[in-house]
């Protein structure tokens, strides 16, 4: 951690640094995984939709529940092998989201979406990337029980990395999409912009899909040039993050802008402008006078415009 | 161009650096893409399969037929908007494989495979970026003509870049899969496997797909120790590179080996070695004593290698 006058320690970047090995050998070893699952120390997250279900006593939240305390709360659709943290197995139980919904009354539990753990904390931080591969992969076989080659219904395998289709035979792997999420920057100053999405005081970096026969760095271009009209030469990878809402990876880079005048495209996002770094300092240390904000610190929006606060232009270096 | 002594100028990374101007606010206006496709002008790629159709006149190949062109070649199955190029509208023509059959017959028409085109140089570099478009775009169409989310058959809308549901409403969009491409460095060697797919003498970068839940820096350290038993610290982002087969997004990177011994896994590669720049520098120039060889220019493992030839631990820093 390197100290920043005004701003602090940095914070770590939410998702990642994962201690799991996905121990991806044993997953197509059905004899391997059953034993994995008996094992006394086994435990997994629950999800269901957009909810994370958890145990809960006073202040103590615990998002762990062993196989059988999983099953306990109600049909489990999916067991997903996630890996060991040391020799313990960890899995993903995925739940029918309409099963989540009465557990909503018991006391013992708590329930909510996984943004909102990673931004206030409900868990500790080491839960955070296994949460978000147990969220990715229970997602993607909720929205991928059918072949998209045939239409026939799928069938979970490999300890939930696949579905086969038992009619074309096809295989089917987990989904994750590449987004591209920047800062244009010129001199002293970038650009921010602000989804209809967004709470009303926040700005955050462009972002956008990487699509099919187009680079890294080309997709920068693009979606900048789209989204806020202006052009971008050089193109600095950052750092990535996976964000599992549903399946993206996201892509962080800064790039050269070109140009000045920035067009919004009103049918991408409501509004953008340039910010130099001394309101960004206010914004990333919560003291900007009209009270506009920053992405927080477990999203890579965050990360990347504190990057361009503390070295400036030398983040294209 | 930089020059490196023996080596020759820098060769450019195949399917990169596009002229074609996407133009995705036409992608959801019918009449702006029916008027595209009237354009006198207007041309595309005809694609089936790992196929490319292609005109043939002596020595002369050009893979650009106009919309009557390509209709007249056999049914259109899908016709993609790919963007504009200059003025002149772009387009993908999705054809079944089956109906590319009868045409290697003719000898007016050139009929191969994307890889082949690109490494034998069949045609301009500045083909190959809207070639991976829409090859990769043609590809996901033949494999998701139905919901994955229900079952039912889904319809081709905006400009080819999207398919909805009419039973269950999903909209879908294409896919592109992030995979790591990655050199493990340690002094003057760095690690190359062979897989069983590759020619005799090739050897290459390890490679695998980025899963839900991980950064790029965690999919490279994991790929390289699942498939080489090097652990690796360090991990830095060189470049990218679109690889329509079927619709990788390649993402290469230089890591930090920590250890020396390899453990291969022969499930996944065939075979793992460490290579010394000096060895490096005859298979990049073609003239190892046993003919051992990296993979083309149009590749980025290619690249990869070179970089760190010319640079050595250098490309860590």
């Amino acid at each position: 951690m390197t100290e920043h006058p005004g701003l602090g320690p940095h914070p770590e970047l939410g998702y990642t640094a994962s201690l799991i090995d996905r121990a991806a050998d044993r997953r197509d070893n059905d004899a391997a995984l059953a034993k994995l699952l008996q094992d006394a120390r086994a435990a997994g997250y629950v999800v269901g939709g957009e909810m994370v279900v958890m145990k809960a006593r006073d202040e103590d939240v615990n998002p762990l529940f062993s196989p059988a305390e999983a099953a306990a709360l109600g049909p489990v659709r999916e067991t997903i092998f996630l890996g060991l943290l040391g020799d313990t197995p960890r899995f993903g139980f995925g739940f029918d989201p309409k099963a989540v919904e009465p557990l909503k009354a018991r006391n013992d539990l708590k329930i909510t979406d996984l943004r909102t753990i990673a931004v206030q904390g409900l868990v500790g931080t080491d839960h955070l990337p296994p949460l978000a591969e147990a969220k990715a992969l229970i997602g993607w076989h909720a929205r991928h029980r059918f072949c998209p080659n045939c239409g026939a219904a799928t069938q979970v395998v490999h300890g939930g990395w696949r579905r086969d289709c038992p009619a074309c035979r096809t295989e089917h792997f987990p989904r994750t999409d590449p987004v591209v999420i920047m800062l244009a920057i010129r001199g002293d100053h970038c650009v921010l912009g602000r989804s209809p999405r967004f709470a009303a005081t926040m700005w955050s970096a462009l972002a956008g899909f990487c699509e099919p026969g187009e680079t890294i760095e080309e997709a920068v271009r693009r979606e900048v040039l789209e989204e806020a009209g202006i052009k971008c030469g050089r193109v600095r990878y950052f750092r990535s993050q996976p964000w599992p809402f549903p399946s993206s990876l996201m892509i962080g880079c800064h790039a050269e802008a070109l140009s000045n005048d920035i067009v919004i495209d009103r049918t991408e996002i409501e509004d953008a402008r340039w910010f130099d770094r001394a309101e960004l300092t206010q914004m990333l240390g919560r003291r900007h006078p009209a009270g506009l904000t920053t992405p927080p610190p477990v999203a890579i929006a965050h990360h990347l415009i504190r990057s361009f606060v503390e070295d400036g232009c030398q983040v294209l270096a």
